[in-house]
């Protein structure tokens, strides 16, 4: 096992580097893409503007003039494998997001989350087999754990269509890569917030929709009452790791948790952002009828293998995130809802 | 938990009962439509004459007077909900069925394993949220197992597109229960051998593929040295659970293992077939260049679970059933292959 890449080693690694970030434009991808900026790469993001999702043109503030948008869609085959001709690097980030959306309208969310990423991957490898990919993966795969802290063991329960559909996806890219060696490492996203989220309803991340209940003085819902136990990591840290992953060549094949590591009842996490934020409130209500089902209870991922593999880890902490978080939203509240 | 369900109590089960078997000409569906006229249902066969699988007519001698036929397909919505109105129980077991097709044609084998699933599912929650369904899983949701044998929880880890994309199907059937109260049961069924297999190519069911080799006197390939051990399962022993797990009600929300649960090496298995058929011959080959990829090593399955829920067990030693099996195929040559 090789050591893991320094800091000066990663920023080499991507020292004019052609990377593509699928959801470019949202809360993850773009975030991504100002790192990947600030290491010299030269960066192409895709995003296909999904409706009610993440895309904002605000989140390239600062970087516009330093990267290639494309306009486009996994979806459109052809317009996928004229881009992938001049990549080195994909971060698969993108898709649909939403698990109550993905009830509702369970072909749209296989379309996106299933269809999409097996057109990646097959052109992949068609065109360019030695094409780093990292995929991100969300915590969502485990459904209700069994024992806490989650490793990357842990047993696989999906709860919702969504879920399904993004661990099928993650498990194309491990085939992928058994059958044609393709070089692919999935990332298991924990409950994320920061900046560059998307901010006009709270289907997505209840976290930074809460940070903009606080901002705008009201009242948060608490379903219950709210002792559910969970990790929540500041976005910039999960970009970190895709950059960490994507050059990290021993990374290839693994799958790795990407979470805080350390667990905050939910109701603690609201009262930290009403106290930063000097003002909003909070109560608690009643779950609504059939919500209980998206529940999964307390979550704690177990984050020693990236720890270990990449040396990464949480450098923010939930004050310090929270803070910068409601600074970057009070600065600019019409470029994300209003 | 309620005792298990006598004999008498499943033929009274489905006296009368409206059954819908998916894939009902098949292997496994067509086996289990003879069980269910005998036990005295009203049996309906939607099959799509899917180009190289199983379906066959040959599979219904016997019953075919018995039984209502639907060509049809599960993506065809509008033929799916007609007929889901008369019933009260679906057996979902059709689909594309071969790993080394799924790698081929990834886009059909997610067309019709998700998508066509997930139309099933969308059908019955919108019309029969009652209707009971029980869903034929594979043993190929483990992949490479740790530990042997392999029970229901231990970790999945599907090795080709066919194996992630039936087990998104499982998933999907385990989020409408949950969510929309479907009565659901899955069953993994391991390695199955019997009469009314497709035996035109070696592609789906390598086991039947043997037969017709030793009764053709031509030299089976075995790759490598055949000491994987596996345990392999008389088709109607499989049919048999799917019964039993259909009139259970307390089976609802379930996964079962349905293997033998005994293991020997391929090569005595290929050994059995040859002295049983008495000719044939058999040759180890090296393994062809990336067909390594497909195997799994050594497999058993637990079946504990079902043994005690539904009192159900593997009835049919594999001498037997091979027996069964040489004599079903010998008779009836030009049905099968030609």
């Amino acid at each position: 096992m090789n050591p893991p890449l320094s800091s000066e080693q990663v920023k080499a690694f991507y020292q004019q580097r052609k990377v593509l970030v699928v959801g470019g434009l949202g809360f993850i991808g773009s975030t991504l893409a100002h790192l990947l900026v600030a290491q010299g790469a030269k960066v192409t993001l895709l995003d296909n503007f999904l409706p009610d999702h993440g895309a904002n043109w605000h989140n390239l503030e600062g970087i516009r003039e330093q990267v290639n948008v494309q306009v486009s869609d996994l979806r459109n085959s052809e317009s996928l494998r004229q881009l992938l001709q001049e990549q080195q690097l994909v971060f698969n980030i993108g898709g649909q997001t939403s698990h109550s959306d993905s009830m509702l309208n369970p072909f749209l969310d296989l379309d996106i989350n299933c269809r999409g990423n097996l057109i990646l991957l097959e052109a992949c490898r068609e065109l360019r087999p030695e094409m780093r990919i990292v995929f991100a993966g969300t915590r969502a795969f485990y459904g209700t754990p069994e024992s806490l802290p989650v490793d990357e063991s842990a047993r696989l329960l999906p709860q919702d269509v969504y879920a399904v559909n993004r661990l099928a996806a993650e498990q194309y890219h491990l085939v992928y890569h058994r059958h044609y060696g393709l070089p692919v490492t999935s990332l298991r996203l924990g409950n994320l917030y920061g900046p560059r989220g998307q901010m006009q309803h709270p289907r997505y991340n209840v976290l930074n929709y809460f940070v903009r209940m606080a901002l705008e003085n009201q009242t948060i819902r608490i379903y219950g009452d709210g002792s559910q136990r969970r990790d929540y990591l500041y976005v910039a840290d999960a970009a970190e790791a895709l950059l960490r992953a994507g050059a990290s060549e021993h990374a290839t094949g693994k799958v790795y948790n990407v979470g805080s590591g350390q667990d905050q009842a939910f109701v603690e996490l609201v009262r930290t952002i009403v106290r930063l934020a000097g003002q909003g409130a909070y109560e608690h209500v009643e779950w609504p009828a059939g919500s209980k089902a998206y529940d999964v209870g307390d979550f704690v991922m177990e984050i020693g293998a990236i720890q270990q593999d990449l040396d990464w880890q949480p450098s923010t902490s939930l004050e310090q995130g929270l803070k910068q978080t409601l600074d970057y939203y009070d600065q600019r509240r019409s470029q994300y809802w209003g």
